[in-house]
């Protein structure tokens, strides 16, 4: 247990670690964001020893707020009420923390900071050479070089980084299948796509096996289980019919058309960030929920070839911090700046 | 008024019309299915003539049904139930009226088959000629070829429509825009785009006003007023920024391309009928909310140049029903089938 308390706060979900044990939970902050002081509170509660918060947030883009300026200063004003008499900071692209002040005036620096504090931890950890970080998360991938240590991205905003593509709104959980691709094949016919938040990443991983079914949970597209059964069916909205339209291997044959069409944005995208570097990553990171994705797109590319290793964060970290990295980094960074 | 009131219980509307006045009221099926009956309940209460209820439906397809099939049973179980003593009949893709029962038996035939009523009565209004029939919805777009007063799709369960490019799963204002294009070019550069239902099709006719505002609709990606600030707002979003960071012509462009990716998929849907087809039609009839946008994708690709004209089907019905155009056209078959 530490004093530093690591906090990132999502749209989707909050994250807290103090760099021992961590813990994520699912609040869909678009939905309520009045329940935000109570639910940070409670997880601050889990965290008794904490004294010094270390914050980062990528809640402010939910569209409960008109703004990013206002849901900066919404989520820290939550915070601060539900943090009592700790000490709070802010991540902050520049490389620092900010107090809660300087966050709320500099705003643009400390919007969706999380990548940064997860870059910075990872050049702190020396893997060793010129590294590049990707992450590929529930709702969105990051590539991000780092050099000497310190993160060096071409982009520091999300608007920055969707065109220098370190960003790539695309995830391995939460993502519509519609953003996806328009079409696709089965039996040779090419089938149009529903432009409907019927399927997700999450069920083509699924369908595909490769990840673990989770009955309990109903954090789908209809609301029903997180299972093989319940993901054909989904799948199978998206063309506007059911399961049994077709046999189980047509529809796992969709399914990979899905996650080739996401694959190749993601390799996509991580050539042009290596373009723009001109050098080559002596080490890569690999994070996220969809590192076994990732291994498979730097494979087929040939990408690392002239790399050293492919290393996983979430080895680096321990499996138990992997849901919770950037969380994970922030009580790190605030433990080494003896805030 | 008239004895035969014809019902299109969609996913987020229902409507009704007695061939003379109509009635389209918001109802997001799939969020509380259990509060259908009392709806249709209402909504049937306003038409204290109706002794004949004449049913379609795209609802079965909503997320709060396992399937197709029990979609249709429970839609047309609510519709018993909110009829009381009037009799009902359900429109098939065969081309005459379903009992209940029958419906129930052979559900493929009635799912989604709303574009074969308006089709059927366009083709019985008899414009003259091979006619093709494009309505572009709120949701869903249908091309529907229409010889000698009959429909003759090449597909009749969305599935299949699907392949043919009779249906184009996209429209004029429910559609989330990363389902359109995956990139936008502002100034020189490009971005690519937040895969999130943060703005729809909707946003882009407020930004370039082809549709007047509707400030008292909360009916938005982000529940805030269908008004242009607010469309900016959640265009910007799109790009996970405000809409101050970029003039106002920048985010006009910006809606321009979403704009432009979907007249580009219509087109190409109707270029696919028209070369099956292999016959030029003598008459367009043009529907939906989007008929504007139609005129212009027929125009830029001189689609219409062997055609004797284009008629427009809100004129052809009044603009009373341009909104409940299926349910107009319902209630006038059953009326003709005396049933």
């Amino acid at each position: 247990m530490s004093e530093h308390l690591g906090l990132d706060i999502g749209g989707a979900h909050l994250k807290a670690s103090d760099g021992f044990t961590c813990r994520s939970v699912p609040f869909p902050l678009w939905k309520s964001p009045e329940k935000l002081t109570d639910e940070l509170r409670r997880l601050i509660g889990q965290f008794p020893q904490a004294r010094q918060i270390a914050a980062t947030m990528t809640g402010e883009l939910a569209d409960c707020f008109e703004s990013r300026a206002e849901g900066v200063r919404e989520i820290l004003s939550s915070l601060e009420e539900a943090a009592g008499s700790r000490a709070i900071r802010a991540w902050q692209t520049g490389g620092e923390f900010f107090t809660v002040a300087e966050a709320d005036e500099f705003f643009e620096l400390v919007a969706s900071a999380n990548w940064h504090a997860l870059a910075t931890w990872v050049g702190r950890a020396d893997p060793g050479g010129n590294v590049l970080l990707v992450d590929f998360g529930s709702t969105t991938t990051d590539v991000i070089p780092i050099e000497s240590e310190i993160p060096q991205p071409a982009g520091r905003t999300d608007l920055e980084r969707l065109t220098s593509r370190e960003l790539i709104y695309t995830g391995c959980r939460r993502t519509s299948l519609c953003s996806l691709c328009h079409e696709v094949e089965i039996d040779g016919r090419r089938y149009g796509v529903a432009a409907e938040h019927f399927a997700t990443t999450h069920d083509v991983a699924l369908v595909l096996e490769t990840v673990a079914e989770s009955p309990d949970s109903l954090d789908t597209a209809d609301g029903r289980p997180a299972d093989r059964e319940h993901a054909f069916a989904r799948l199978a909205r998206m063309l506007c019919t059911d399961k049994d339209a077709f046999e189980r291997t047509e529809w796992i044959r969709v399914a990979e058309q899905f996650q080739r069409a996401q694959e190749e944005r993601i390799g996509t995208a991580i050539e042009t960030v290596l373009n723009r570097w001109r050098c080559d990553p002596t080490v890569w990171v690999l994070a996220g929920e969809g590192e076994a994705i990732l291994r498979k797109v730097i494979d087929n590319r040939q990408l690392a070839q002239n790399s050293r290793e492919l290393v996983s964060l979430n080895e680096m970290l321990g499996a138990s911090h992997s849901q919770a990295a950037c969380a994970f980094a922030l009580s790190r960074l605030s433990e080494e700046r003896k805030l």
